[in-house]
């Protein structure tokens, strides 16, 4: 809550305050998760599981991850990591406006060593390698075996695909743009009625602006933010239903489990698949447009072309390669992400010094979409996440995008005429089958288990690469 | 920050959960406060007291008063207390609204019950007498020889001071009222406009809406809140400004000693001196409205009569006797304050019971100001504050409204001109003078040897019945 609050409601005044109280807070929980007495406790708990069922197993094992995570680094790492952090982040604030790598990359060497030597202290004590042990953090049980095979294909047929789709959409006139201004009090308007269509409950959340969109709260009180442009109305409105996706499945985590470690989302690859699936998979469809175009042209007493919704649909779909990973779309997201998993393992691995990353950034993404940054800034610069130190953050990205579209492809097949309910604005069959088979399994099972119950096949890139030739080939 | 949040952010669905955090964060906060070295801590830092200055001797002060409270108390009563509470004030919303005092007197005569062997407990560990070990919560070393002292003087003189203005108000025409309605998002750019002006920094707090106006937060990001009704600007208003006062007192507090105990607030008394003292001695002066009028003419587009100066003040300084105690005037207010604070002191000490209550506040109220309640509703059900475990509280009340009117006598022989500046909008002049004598000291003095020091004179009644003669009969 003092998260949302620090980026939704603060003034600039509070900001230091708020991190001394974030930090005192953050200090606490640490000290009541590693007091001696906890580790005997939960081998006590392990020694007589024979005696639990399911849920307060799987409960158990997520209690002795967050042990091992908090309790395998020495005192001295976190507070060296967390100064090196700090002090590489600020400065990336200033490298990035300059374009100047040279100038942060010391700073990024030092978090990048202190980050190998806390993944080397928590892969000994989680018994895996260590870059999954910094994967672990953000993807419980993630693998590079599976990652790199996944990701291997799509790299496979990512470059083809991507040549067929921009043939295609060359060919093609582009869709007017509907003209605005957007007044920023419609645009919520809309947001919240579309929150409230796809199935959130407004007792039980809010939605505010912030500089970065992101869903934050508990469950049973889910903060989601966006943020409005004035002369485009579908940047605001695809961050509130991509918040919103995030949102349905914290909403959907099951109440008798609330604030005990297994009651909590199952990790970053299923929380984006969530987002992904309401964003990408629904929203950005034909049905969808069908069904939101005529309510989108009346909130903004929309005139003029561009308000069909086969217009609108095509500019929600419109695919450009370019440098920059948060303006990429969904064809071209993969490639961002899978360039950044590999650099970042080989980084972790010493096979890749801070020094040569400009050149092998530059290299991979124009193999994998034929572009290559002008400069550092559109470049190894431009996310915040390695030097704020989120090392094995950024393959959840694409494993949701992967999730997204096998459960969607799942839910088709499984919800009777599924598309039909999207296009007249039921979302209600839908959200049943996600609560039922995502939402309300919250971290009982692996991400890996969960999608194959969920789907009936083991994770893959197959529903991922339909939906992709089916959208924009079919 | 969650009490801010719950009162002014959180949807309704939240209520359950915050619930659930605030009391986590309160027994944390209780489990360090009592653990076993802290009071071993506290004694031998006292030991060395001979090496301390005057701040870091107050704030030792500070922290063994804060550890004898928390320590004085065994689990079970704390526990027993909080269930009494929760239930008594429960009974009591139903209670009240049925005006059906016999259906909540055997909670609320188990919450007195509690809170006797609570004050007892606590008596012994301050070496106070049992209401001064509650008093003492709220007001820091207030003393009940004082206070009956100072009460009984307000309780003198004040039925014949009310007499002489209600007949001389009877014999003035009514100020007529301002025509509406004023629109709510008016009102708030009003209350911005007034808080910035009388010089509270927008870039630590935030003005919001919540059903009780009150000021959370903390010094660097302070949050007040008020209500609207769009048919009385006023009302907002004065809201505003009233939590202007705390607000300012909060944002004034020494940044060096910052989430030290000897850096908070002084107590519940300064707090509503500093409330009362911006928003009765200077908000509803003549020369406020000076500076006022026009503007809130200009903000309102007001047209028709009593939009002028004087009508506006007249208003804001009616005086009207009545049961119930947040609707009274400053002049009656003291009145269903004294008559709270001597039932309270007689059911603390057993000399009155729970079941008599109703019977002593009517012949309470009709001696002192004549008025006596039609129900129960009207009468002792009127305040949460037994119900709810708040015993020791009410005197704070009219405590502040005394220093209110020393601070503001001893401003105006001071500072030169203070009574012009405010009508010319410059309240500069004040401000330094109250972060100087009061903001800035915190809780480095005793209340009463802070306003000796501030203003040259053991703290009295004089000031006050000034203020009333000058303002209501001058």
């Amino acid at each position: 809550m003092l998260h949302w609050d620090a980026a939704a409601m603060m003034p600039p005044g509070g900001a230091e305050a708020r991190a001394e109280q974030l930090a005192t807070l953050r200090v606490l929980a640490h000290e009541l998760l590693v007091a001696p007495e906890i580790g005997d406790l939960i081998a006590e708990a392990e020694g007589e599981q024979v005696a639990l069922g399911v849920w307060e197993s799987a409960n158990l094992r997520e209690m002795r991850r967050r042990w091992l995570h908090a309790a395998a680094l020495p005192g001295e790492l976190v507070e060296a990591l967390s100064r090196a952090r700090s002090e590489c982040e600020m400065q990336w604030r200033r490298a990035r406006q300059a374009s100047d790598f040279r100038g942060v990359s010391p700073a990024l060497d030092r978090v990048l060593r202190l980050t190998r030597e806390m993944a080397t202290a928590k892969a000994e004590w989680l018994g895996v390698a260590p870059y999954e042990a910094l994967l672990d953090q953000y993807e419980p049980g993630g693998s590079t075996a599976l990652i790199d095979a996944l990701f291997d294909e799509i790299a496979g047929f990512l470059p083809n695909l991507l040549g067929a789709i921009l043939s295609r959409q060359a060919a093609e006139s582009v869709a007017p743009l509907p003209s605005g201004p957007f007044p920023i009090a419609a645009q919520r308007q809309v947001g919240l009625a579309l929150m409230e269509t796809l199935g959130f409950e407004m007792a039980h959340g809010r939605l505010d602006t912030s500089a970065h969109p992101f869903c934050g709260g508990v469950p049973d009180d889910v903060r989601i933010t966006t943020r409005y442009d004035e002369s485009d109305f579908t940047r605001a409105l695809m961050g509130v239903l991509h918040e919103t996706g995030h949102a349905l499945y914290k909403r959907g985590l099951p109440s008798e489990w609330r604030r005990q470690p297994v009651g909590a989302a199952r990790g970053m690859a299923v929380h984006e698949s969530q987002s992904l699936l309401i964003e990408m998979q629904v929203c950005r469809s034909r049905a969808f447009f069908a069904f939101a175009a005529p309510l989108l042209r009346a909130a903004f007493s929309g005139d003029g072309p561009g308000w069909d919704a086969a217009s609108l649909h095509r500019r929600q779909i419109s695919v450009q390669p370019g440098p920059i990973r948060v303006d990429a779309d969904e064809v071209t997201y993969p490639a961002h992400v899978i360039l950044r998993y590999r650099l970042e393992r080989a980084m972790i691995a010493d096979r890749l010094a801070v020094e040569d990353l400009p050149e092998a950034w530059a290299e991979a993404l124009g193999t994998l979409i034929g572009v290559v940054p002008k400069n550092h800034a559109e470049g190894c610069l431009q996310d915040i996440h390695w030097y704020d130190g989120a090392w094995g953050y950024f393959p959840t990205y694409t494993l949701g995008a992967l999730i997204a579209a096998q459960l969607f492809a799942a839910a088709r097949e499984s919800v009777p005429d599924l598309t039909e309910a999207i296009a007249a604005g039921e979302f209600g069959p839908l959200l049943t089958w996600l609560r039922d088979r995502v939402h309300s399994r919250a971290s009982l099972l692996s991400t890996t288990a969960l999608v194959e119950e969920a789907t009936g096949a083991p994770l893959g890139t197959a529903a991922f690469e339909r939906h992709l030739r089916d959208r924009y080939l079919g």
